[in-house]
C-alpha cells in the first residue's frame, strides 16, 4: 500500500516538543495570572449553531468563517448549519445570554481556546490560533474602577512571560469622540482616516502630518487639523496629559465624561501598585470606531514594537444585545498568543524550553531494574517530573536521548553506588555531575529545579 | 430587531462556572499526574487534511466525521478537503511519522485534547468531548516493561482524582488469540462473540454461559465451550492465575508468549509499587479483536460498575504504518473526561465546585477603595486568587454574590476595623467570621486553603 505523506493543513497549529513546552508554559503563566486576579475558567464549544454565531449580518464572508458538516448531513445534501468560532466574545455574549439567570454579576470570566478563521494560506496568516481572554461582565451598570483592573492584570502577566519591557497604552474613546464632536468632524470615516494619520506623529514631524489631514481624502480645515494635533499629539506623564485635557476645556459632555473616566482610571491604577514606567495615557489609541465606547487598551514591547499590540482590549457598553434585552456591559483585554509566540521565537525572546521531564533515571544495569523503578517512584512521589528509561540500551545511548529530549539531569546507579546508597546526578547542561544519597534525591532536586 | 435565541448544537460541551472548576480540576488533576510519570504535552490541529485524517478505507460514514469548509470554498462549490479529528491516536500517528527524524524516541506524550463525532443527536451522545491521553512510542522495539508503567499512571491518576475505589484489570492479547487458535475457534467474528458471553459470568450461572456458548449463532461444542469458560473464566490473585495459566500448558506459541508477558508486567507492577488491591489479572477482557496485540487494560469505578471502563488501553505493534515505513510501537491509555465527568455527577461522586476565587475583598466603605485595592494586590502577591468587588452595593449584595459565585471567604473592613489594622474574613459555607491582622492575612489565607 502507497504511504499517506504526513502533514497539517496550512495555517494550523503544531508544536515540536521542546516548542510545545515553552508553548505551554505561557499558556500556564497566562492562566495563573489571570486566576490570581479572581477570573474564571469558562470553556464554550468549538462550533456554534450557525445562525447564532453569525447573526450580525453580513460579517460572514468578511470573518472567513468555517462552516462544519457530518458525513451524514453532507449525503442528504443538507447546507452546513454549523460553524466554528472566529473569536471568542461572540461566544461569550451567546453565553451570557444563555444562562444570565444562573451567573452571578459582575462575572469575570477567563477564557483560552483556539479560534478559526477561514484565511487564505500566506505565511503569517493563521487559520488556527490562540486566543487568551479576560472579560468583567456587570448587569445593568459597571464602575469604571474595573477598568483599571485590566492593567493591573497585563502588568501582571507580562511581568511574569519575562518578555522584556513593555508598555500599557490606554486612553478613553469618549474624548476622541467629544473631540471630534466639538470640530465638527462627523463623518465616521474621515474619523478613522484622521486618527490613522495621526499615528504617525512617531515618524512624521507635525508639519507633514498636518498636510496629511488637509490633504484629499480627509480634507480637515487648517484649524481643524492643528487643533486635532494640539489634543491627541500631546505626550507626557500620566497627571501632565489630564492637566492638559483639563486646560483644553471643550465644552463637549461627551469629552468631559472621558476626561473624567481616564482621571478615575489613573487614581485606581496607581492605587493598584501599578508603576508608572508601565503604563502611559496615549490619546491616540482608538481601537476600531464602533465595538469600545469608553477606555481604550494597547500593550508594547518597548524593544519590538513593530510587533504592534501584543495585548488589547476595552471597555463596550452592551456585550449581548443580539440575545437578550438585558443590558450588559463590561471590558475586557486579549492576547493573540500564537501570533505572539511565533513574533516572541523569531525575534529570539522566546527559545525552546527544556523538557517538563525534570529528572531521567536512566538504566545502567538491568539487573538493578526494581531499584530505578523504586527510585522513579521516590521521585514522582516528591513532585518531581520523573520518566524512567525502561529499554536495556547502552548508557551513551540513553544520555544521548536526554541530550535530544532536553531533559536536563539524568540519574544515574551502578552497583557501586548502589552499595554506597547513593546515585549520581548528570547536569546534561552543565555537563558535571554529582554523588547524591538516595535518602536526599529529592531534596537536591527541589533545590535544584525550584 | 428580534432577539437570537442563544443556545449551543446538541451533545456539545458546555458547563456553568461551578461545574466548569471542577472539570478543569479534573484535567489540572490528570495532567499533573502525566507530566509526574515523565509526559510531554502535545497538541494537534483540531482539523486536519481530509485524505490524511481518513485514509482507513471505510472508516468515514462508520466514524460519524465533521468536515469543514471555509465560505469562499463552499461558495466556489469545493467538496470540503478538511476533517476534525475524532480521536487522538490518529493525529499522534500523522505527528509522529511526520517529525520522526526531529523526535527522541522512546517518544513520551500526554494529549488532552477535545474530539469530535458527527453523531446524531440524542441523550447521552456527545459530539464534542475531551479525551486525555498518554502513550510511549518506540522505534523499532519498546520493552514489556512500559507495559507495567501504564497501570502505575492510572493507579495515580484515579487515586488523585479522588473518585472512590477503583480496580484496574489487565490481559495480554496474545493469551486470548492463543487459546482461540489452541481450542480452532478460528472467526473472529464468533470470537468476539465468545468474549461478550464470558462477560456475563458476572451475572449468569457457568451453565447459563455455556448454553450461550453452544447455542445458535456461536454454536462452539460443548467441550471448547467448557475449555473456554475453563480458561478465562478463571478468577484469582495474580499469583494464581498465572499458576493457573501455567497449569494450563497450551501448546501454542502465542498463548505461551502472552502469558510471559503477562508475568513481566506482574512483576515490573509490583516494583512500581501499585498495591494488588487496585489491580487484578482479568482474563476476559480484550478490548475488540484488532488494533490492540498484546497487554490491554480497562479500570473499573467499584462502586459504580455499570459505567463501565473509565479508561483504557493497550499495546500496539505498529502506530503509523500509514505514514511511514518504520516501525513503531506502543503502548497507551485514554481517559474520556467528558462521558466520566457527566457519569460522576449523575452519580453524586463529583460536585460542583467552590469557586477558583479564593478571597472576595468586599467593599464595605467606598471611601476605603483604595486600602481594598492594597489588600488585594497584597492577597495576590501571596498566591491567593483574589477577586476584588469594585462596585458600591450594599454589604448584603456583595455577600450574596459571593454565595452565588462560590466564593468561600469574603475579606471585610470598615474604618473600625482599619483603625486596629485587622480584617474580618467571613467564612460562607461555615457562616463564621473571625478578625485577622492585615500583616498575617496572606498567611491566614494559607493556611485556610492549603
Amino acid at each position: 500500500m502507497a504511504l499517506i505523506t504526513p502533514r497539517t493543513p496550512a495555517g494550523t497549529m503544531e508544536l515540536l516538543p521542546r516548542r510545545q513546552v515553552t508553548f505551554q508554559r505561557m499558556l500556564d503563566t497566562i492562566r495563573r495570572n489571570y486566576e490570581r486576579f479572581g477570573f474564571i475558567p469558562l470553556e464554550t464549544p468549538v462550533f456554534e449553531v450557525a445562525d447564532v454565531l453569525l447573526s450580525k449580518s453580513g460579517g460572514e464572508t468578511e470573518k472567513q468563517v468555517y462552516f462544519v458538516q457530518s458525513t451524514g448531513a453532507i449525503e442528504q445534501g443538507h447546507k452546513p448549519d454549523l460553524a466554528m468560532r472566529f473569536d471568542l466574545t461572540v461566544p461569550t455574549a451567546r453565553y451570557v445570554a444563555q444562562y444570565e439567570r444562573e451567573l452571578a454579576f459582575p462575572f469575570r470570566r477567563y477564557q483560552m481556546q483556539r479560534v478559526y478563521r477561514g484565511e487564505r494560506a500566506q505565511k503569517g496568516r493563521y487559520r488556527e490560533f490562540y486566543q487568551c481572554d479576560i472579560d468583567v461582565i456587570g448587569k445593568d451598570s459597571l464602575p469604571v474602577a474595573y477598568d483599571a483592573e485590566m492593567p493591573a492584570v497585563i502588568y501582571s502577566v507580562f511581568t511574569e512571560l519575562n518578555v522584556g519591557p513593555f508598555q500599557i497604552n490606554f486612553n478613553n474613546r469618549k474624548i476622541l469622540l467629544g473631540m471630534f464632536e466639538a470640530l465638527g468632524v462627523t463623518d465616521p470615516g474621515i474619523r478613522i482616516l484622521v486618527l490613522r494619520q495621526v499615528d504617525k506623529l512617531d515618524k512624521l514631524s507635525r508639519e507633514d502630518v498636518l498636510n496629511l489631514l488637509t490633504a484629499d481624502g480627509i480634507a480637515l480645515s487648517g484649524e481643524q487639523a492643528a487643533s486635532v494635533l494640539d489634543m491627541i499629539g500631546f505626550s507626557g506623564s500620566s497627571a501632565d496629559t489630564l492637566a492638559h485635557l483639563d486646560r483644553l476645556g471643550l465644552d463637549n459632555d461627551l469629552f468631559k465624561e472621558g476626561v473624567e473616566e481616564l482621571r478615575q482610571v489613573v487614581a485606581a491604577l496607581i492605587a493598584f501598585g501599578v508603576p508608572e514606567t508601565h503604563w502611559r495615557i496615549n490619546l491616540a489609541i482608538a481601537r476600531g470606531l464602533d465595538y469600545y465606547t469608553g477606555t481604550v487598551y494597547e500593550t508594547f514591547l518597548t524593544d519590538h514594537r513593530s510587533l504592534g499590540s501584543v495585548c488589547s482590549g476595552g471597555r463596550y457598553e452592551n456585550l449581548a444585545g443580539l440575545y437578550t434585552k438585558s443590558k450588559l456591559p463590561g471590558v475586557g483585554i486579549s492576547i493573540g498568543l500564537t501570533r505572539l509566540f511565533y513574533a516572541l521565537e523569531q525575534a529570539g525572546i522566546v527559545k525552546d524550553g527544556d523538557s517538563s521531564v525534570q529528572a531521567l533515571v536512566t538504566q545502567f544495569d538491568p539487573s538493578l531494574l526494581n531499584d530505578y523503578l523504586a527510585i522513579g517512584a521516590a521521585l514522582r512521589q516528591g513532585g518531581v517530573n520523573t520518566e524512567i528509561y525502561l529499554s536495556p540500551d547502552k548508557p551513551a545511548k540513553q544520555f544521548k536521548y536526554a541530550d535530544k529530549a532536553g531533559i536536563r539531569y539524568a540519574v544515574i546507579m551502578g552497583s557501586d553506588e548502589k552499595a554506597k546508597g547513593e546515585v549520581l546526578v548528570k547536569d546534561m547542561v552543565a555537563g558535571t555531575q554529582e554523588a547524591v544519597k538516595l535518602g536526599e534525591l529529592v531534596g537536591w532536586f527541589k533545590g535544584a529545579i525550584g
